[in-house]
């Protein structure tokens, strides 16, 4: 149960590629506003090519997780695959210099290291879509079985239920961190990933899943109910804790026996990539400090808020110094 | 004299990695600030790994100004040279979408795609480290003499001048473009850089330049004298004409018989990164079509003050919008 590590996340390693655009391209190029939608090889040239000038950063939901947790101070470590090649490279720097242990090796062999084309539309929505690259080759074999025992919680994203590969190295993570005693957080990402994989994540979330994140529109796919009530009804029987995120009325705890209704941080949205990450990431800091529920969910919507104020997934500001009044 | 482009760029095709630093990183790091240092593979990477996490985006002076060229409405074509690899694609990507014509072939063996190191400090200074990687290669090859003979500038960055065979297409650029009835424009790029090559410079721009960019202590450097007016006084007997900018100062366009003061248009300094190739932009796309030397200023002063009002070196706004009142 000691632990050297607060926090060990585990997900797809990707570059974003961010470029503003207009609905007007979203309709071209048969995009639905707001999700992710995987491409392949040529889909992802089409689209690219169509975008305007990018810029690159580091991404990955559960990367962004763990650099956002860093910068709030936990210990964190990363487990994903890069390839060998500049984009990655890219990742790797990026990740370690926001304070994270990462030692995935890169895949020598196989694609590209995975991009992920983010299309910021003036309402600051983001339509993402991702090419999985070397992430397709991400298993078992990736996880390191002393740093999932080592880490108090093994924090997964559902993006990684997409490449097949992935799947057993997730559910092998999750036995490794239970029979250490740690704890198995789960973010379900997105509710067309919930609608690709809804059986699996229902097993897991029921058997395996300690932390849960969700958005309202991904608890409601979990558990193909209409009405948000229904759905907390339904997840506070299966997990210890649920975040449940809904954009701009604010997120609710729910325990078996509570709920705590936690208010959104008010911000200038300008992009609101990694808001879901940043708020896990907030979320787990304090709940690794042993902090109270209704603390954790100050501080993950504080990380929120950071996130959503600028163009970029990652922390811009010093989060530490931002949840320091929580 | 007819031409299909209006400004034709010749620079180092390079991406930027910036991120932000603090002086004590400067101090440890052994980096003048606000300079350029050319920097080898060894020493990018210590410096690299120094660095905090960091986003990327397409760069290089004379593309930085093609890009914004092109945003004001400019027709704009670049020559520049990538290797064949992921940030060569993201270079020729951005570039493109911006609106500019590149065609030059991407080398498909020797060093990588350039890349400029760019820490930024709070005080919103750039300073930057280049490794030339792939732009050592460029030569006279590159220059497509037709595109050359198709501008109605060729503006040439004075960085070109550090990898050795881009001297010789320097100068053959020149050469076509005034034997098509062209003009030639130069920027001087960085007072280091005017102490690495005063002389071929000081020939250059007696012979060859017809419209000459050169902040105030580039002008000062290339004429080895301590006032501004008496590098005013030098320079109006060699070029056609000299915009010569002087940061918060505003700059000065001088000419063979006038001097037109130009006030900075005020904004809220984020980052200095590209606000003289922003400068350039603006002036030679007012230039090309035929508005007066005071009208070019302003352009170049709006699009100067869009540069560094955000992180990065291209324009994020509207350029043409912006300079419509002028």
């Amino acid at each position: 149960m000691g632990a050297a590590f607060d926090i060990l996340g585990i997900g797809n390693a990707m570059v974003d590629v961010i470029a503003r655009a207009d609905d007007a391209l979203l309709r071209q190029l048969d995009l639905t506003k707001g999700s992710m939608t995987l491409v392949d090889t040529t889909r992802a040239e089409t689209i690219y090519a169509a975008m305007g000038p990018g810029t690159e950063s580091s991404g990955g939901s559960a990367g962004n997780t763990c650099a956002a947790a860093a910068s709030i101070g936990a210990r964190v470590a990363f487990i994903g695959l890069v390839a060998d090649d500049q984009l990655g490279g890219v990742f790797r720097h990026d990740i370690r210099a926001a304070g994270v242990a990462f030692d995935t090796p890169a895949a020598s062999d196989g694609p590209p290291t995975a991009r992920c084309l983010i299309l910021v539309t003036p309402d600051a929505q983001r339509t993402m879509c991702t090419y999985l690259g070397a992430c397709v080759n991400l298993d078992e074999s990736a996880i390191a079985a002393d740093t999932v025992a080592a880490s108090r919680v093994t924090y997964l994203e559902g993006y990684l239920f997409d490449p097949p590969a992935a799947q057993a190295a997730f559910r092998k993570a999750a036995r490794l961190a239970h029979e250490a005693g740690q704890l198995v957080s789960l973010t379900l990402s997105d509710p067309f990933c919930v609608d690709r994989h809804r059986a699996a994540f229902r097993t897991l979330v029921k058997e395996e899943v300690d932390i849960l994140f969700a958005n309202e529109a991904e608890i409601l796919s979990l558990y193909r109910v209409e009405r948000f009530e229904d759905a907390v009804a339904a997840v506070r029987t299966e997990t210890r804790v649920a975040a449940l995120t809904r954009s701009e009325k604010g997120s609710v705890i729910v325990t078996p026996e509570h709920a705590i209704e936690i208010a959104v941080v008010p911000t200038t949205v300008v992009d609101t990539t990694g808001a879901g990450d940043a708020y896990a990431a907030g979320f787990l800091a304090g709940y690794t400090q042993g902090r109270s529920l209704a603390a954790c969910g100050r501080m993950a919507a504080i990380a929120a808020s950071e996130a959503i104020s600028h163009v970029g997934a990652r922390p811009q500001a010093d989060l530490r110094a931002l949840v320091a009044g929580v």
